[in-house]
């Protein structure tokens, strides 16, 4: 069960509303690597965990303090849309200024949400429960979300570096700052399954006496760019320790030609058993 | 530009038909971290790469051979499906086990493909761009890479156990050993990044000393779990070796009120000023 | 910002796993008048509401409790997964029971949550943000509260109808009564907004002086069903208190054709402007 | 079965084009709360509906009325973007108002229609099914309809403040009249329903005396905020006469900890069961 | 503007209920070649058409059938999903023919629509706009007319073939009869386009004249099957009569590499011009 | 399976870049009638495909082309993107130019793709799965080929227009080469598929004799416009050979009325059997 306290975690005050820099925002609420994304994949991780314990809590922690971010971005977003051109287009786009900002305005944050956010991206496409990812297996899950934390803070910081306004860059340093800490707990949280003897550093961490053993250390070379040989991941022994790179300079494929059955009549796929039936069909008909 | 060999890079030949089961192997080509998906994720991550050399050489030769997955994957959903009942559905549900596979099949797979894949996940939900990432920043997407192996392999390994056809398992266990492959491959690659000096363990390598850095170590303990602080993330030094972890007990909300902006009159939000404005504008109209 | 505890808003056990009801359930926490669209909902009116006060602290308090309906939900579609059947299907389907759950199941809860639930409806379609609105008037969005709220206990009611599971009738027993509690308190909010003076039952109260007035009483009879002149709405003082019904017998077109204006010739649009100019395109070509 | 005539419902013609103004107005066409979703979402309720007579009757009035409605629409839109820039970017925007306008278009109304609308709304996201109800509960479903009518007016009425061009507002202005009765039509639809005995205000009009009426009248106070007992909902008799409100301040989880099952080891989920099999299975390996 | 008349353009009465059934239906009815992208394919098409006159007429002529087959296939669904069994699963599901029909419904339609049709497809995924095309241009849009009318009858004659219900197979035959009879009228549009001089066979019919004129008639040999050499489009006189086929047998690459630009540090792609700047930022912070 | 040689098909650079334009060809990746919808509409007809020979090994051929043309169009877009504005919004939008170019660019192509191209379209919607068909038949697929090569082309046109970068410029004159050579060679296509006697014009070429033969050749005049029956579609013998056309001038219906079944109890549909069962259940609570 949830409590909440009408206090934000962090302030979320702009110097002066920008309503083409609203429309930005929306992709760190909506988009597929924004705000929205770890609250519910956290949660749903958290209630699909099935080891109670420091992971779970942990998870569910997080969790918590990420339904706080999106409530953030959201109260920035509506402060960033105050006053925002709602009048007859005409007169306003003899200002270029404002009429640079009607062009690149979110149409749907004026029409639809009368000044505030939408649940979208920066696009406007709606997020969706695809984004998510909780599959009970903790290291793939984990493996996740340091990925998504990678990629919102590199979204954020790209947003950082398109305003100069003071208040929003004074929350965006705390965004960045709690993306970075949580890159760095979900590296720790991946060792820490190693270390407790849980998962090893591939996922699922089992099948590998059923899976082709000799395929499980080439890379091929089916691109012909020249220096792919030349890292780590082409010999030597793999990052889980049980594994010998090898890489295969000229694939040949190991199956036979790629063909689909014979069709069901029924079905009506084009055929050689056709031949002939056709004009007869049609003969018939006239 | 590509080139294409009819044979097929491993056998896709099942013992048997099996309908249903045709339908789960869906989730390897359509689904969220199906074939498809890293098909395109290296694709344009090739394409978006911004150094010539062997990391982007590398990409451009997995992306390429991912390709030729998603085809292994679409020839075995069109040999599962051969013979699969097409006739009339009430003579077929007489027979209890004629009867699950009509109840478990794909519709689309006979209906839209006459009797071959579709290029949707196992629920029939097609696949989509979002599920893509590209982001120029090689860190943030090889860990967004990891990732996506992991749970393509852990479903993978699911999907082993729900079937005992050994053409079909023959198949996976040369998918399986590719997954193993390419986590080893992303995550050597993550480590060569950040041996040859270009990225740093968290991303982006930037904007340290921007962000709050009293906030970019801590976890907030937003829920009542008690064991969350047990974990190597609660103190210590962070695996990017520059921050340290501490673990916040009883955290307090640090802005102030989430509230949104006085409203503009012309979008009708409710709001104070409509006090008795409404009785009016409905007197005038009687 | 949000606080969490671990223990459930109210209990959430089954007397039995059952993998195929698992999937039903499924409408309840992601379909278009799931738990998730009103939590959602609900949370971004609050963050969108231009009147500090009574109006704004009750919709954060039930926007607060729907989280906790979600959580419920996804506890209860786990345990109803616990040991459904997830070994090679050719074994499973002789029973033809096994066979029928197997048949009925979302693959995604087994492939991809591990046994635990996606965000998803009953179809595997993903939880989407268009399924939310708040728009800033709080009439207007509060009729669609009142409205969610129905087909979510009409939804509820179904699902209590296919099931005799004693736990999993008595978890729904408790959120039939919450879905009767809220749509009581969304009609009372609705009469108090008209009482306190700040919003007409019409959305938006505003421009009734400018619209064509004698279009705002009006049904038109443009389908041949006899009856619906029948009904209260045909004639007589509507619900405003501001306008009269009347119903328009043989209704007809007030505009002018409708027609499209001429192309631009570089959007080339077939236009009698092309008439000769194609085969000139063509000659001049061989 | 329908019938077309070729005339409008009702005029559709602007003073001027103005193609940014054509990407606002796919709100009221492809939007969720636009022309194609009332459409839709009546017809399907006059398909659904199990009582012939006044009710469907009027439904299918309406229905076919709202197809006539998005003709006007498209029409307009159309007629809007007469005239766009089609040619060579650089040249345009030198001149700034060109310019505004280009950046505030919708590219696809250009690049994909040729100068007409899309079925999409004011992002160019394509509508679809999901945004439509028709439950057979005509209580459920007349709630969404005066829900619908409600959040389509405010929109209206908000993109009649964004223009003045004429012709555009005085379509605009029978929209809103048309908005205005269809609100007052529904609103007095359900209160014949209830007078005629068939339907309560609550939906379904039924499982009340299964459902666990200690909850059913209590509004639990979940956020700080201090207000939300001061409304009528907080206490007396609810709006149905048949419930007693009452608000919960200090409410308590009901149920016991939220957790999931334990996991089917074919799943690997992480679980304190894998403890030390991790190691073997890659000593096994190495 | 649009009249109804509540008799349908043909009968749909099933001999017998077949829930299953009812779902395969759904791809008729929201399906991305079903009836609804007919309807609203046309109706764009007809209000964005730029030529007054037989084609503009025929087009809405069409059009306006198409909506009474979405109403007869709603009408079908309702009746086929008559005394589906709605009640609890696990009594159900003891009679392998239940269990099978349960397995295989569509459970939306119950929880949902109350035994009514979604606006969906047979997978549940809701129909949209994407699907339909309307370019202004008459011979590009009347190519995916006969495009869509063909998947159309195709997809009809496989469910066609999945009942032996008199009474469905009637209604079949009639929609059969339909796609036969507007494929044709479309191929004849198509012809005629060309008699009257205002399109030609290739769309557009412009900018022959700009094209690598080298480039416009052959065939690339990029797969290595033998046999592409051998069909009518490897050499000869092209079907618009104005090129000449041939085909590369032994295609190379005719531009320079693949290659992204450098980035914008603002960015934070990965480049050689990050060398030690990482270690650097991270040197400072510790 | 697939190679790779980093080597574009054709030469990919412009002249200059132009961020918005940028925007604008992503209509060509990711739209719906994209480089992106036909390389794996090919790619799935070609595994799809029935029958070993010229018709699949051209498939194959094109399909491959196609995916070096997704290429060609995401390495152009990113150097279209080359130093696109990334900085602060707030100094930019002084110059009008500037500021045009903002409003106008996709914020995604900055935020996620750090300057390169999304796998979506020129609105930011992501390419999906739907978009293509394989459905077996070679006639109805080589019907969509068609219909798909011809939007393309046009929508190519329609770009070639909107810019006079003399590189950009030179890649669209392939691409429109291309386009025109794979309209011909699908014609050319249909044409050996009759010819062959493997298929008729109409597809199916099947069921002739079961469908309703009285209306497999009319055109039905539902919409008032006078003309429709001026056509060659209205008359004489259809384009198959086969039928003959005829125009009903006065259409009747031929069903009875729509209507659904008596509702199920358990589903809670409005239904006159509610009659004082309402009224009894409330009266029971109070």
């Amino acid at each position: 069960m949830f409590l909440h306290t009408s206090r934000l975690q962090f302030e979320a005050k702009p110097d002066h509303p920008d309503a083409h820099y609203a429309r930005k925002l929306q992709e760190l609420i909506g988009g597929a690597y924004g705000e929205m994304t770890v609250t519910m994949q956290y949660l749903f991780q958290g209630w699909n965990c099935r080891m109670e314990g420091k992971y779970k809590d942990l998870i569910m922690d997080v969790a918590t303090e990420e339904i706080g971010h999106v409530e953030m971005l959201a109260t920035m977003v509506a402060r960033l849309l105050e006053n925002a051109p709602a009048e007859a287009t005409d007169e306003a786009v003899k200002d270029p200024v404002v009429a640079a900002v009607l062009g690149g305005m979110d149409p749907q944050q004026a029409i639809v949400s009368g000044g505030g956010p939408t649940l979208s991206d920066s696009n406007g496409v709606p997020w969706n429960g695809r984004y998510i990812v909780a599959s009970g297996n903790l290291m793939a899950d984990f493996r996740a979300n340091v990925a998504a934390e990678a990629q919102g803070r590199l979204q954020t910081a790209r947003l950082y570096n398109m305003t100069d306004d003071s208040g929003v860059r004074d929350m965006l340093k705390f965004n960045l700052a709690r993306d970075t800490a949580h890159q760095n707990m979900w590296l720790a949280a991946i060792e820490e399954l190693q270390e407790d003897g849980l998962e090893g550093p591939i996922s699922p961490s089992a099948l590998f006496d059923e899976e082709h053993a000799e395929h499980a250390g080439t890379i091929w070379h089916n691109s012909d760019g020249a220096l792919g040989a030349e890292g780590g991941w082409a010999s030597g022994t793999a990052p889980d320790g049980a594994h010998e790179f090898s890489y295969v300079m000229n694939p040949e494929p190991l199956g036979g030609p790629a063909s689909a059955p014979k069709p069901d009549p029924l079905l009506y796929a084009t055929s050689p058993a056709n031949l002939g039936l056709i004009e007869k069909a049609i003969r018939k008909l006239t």
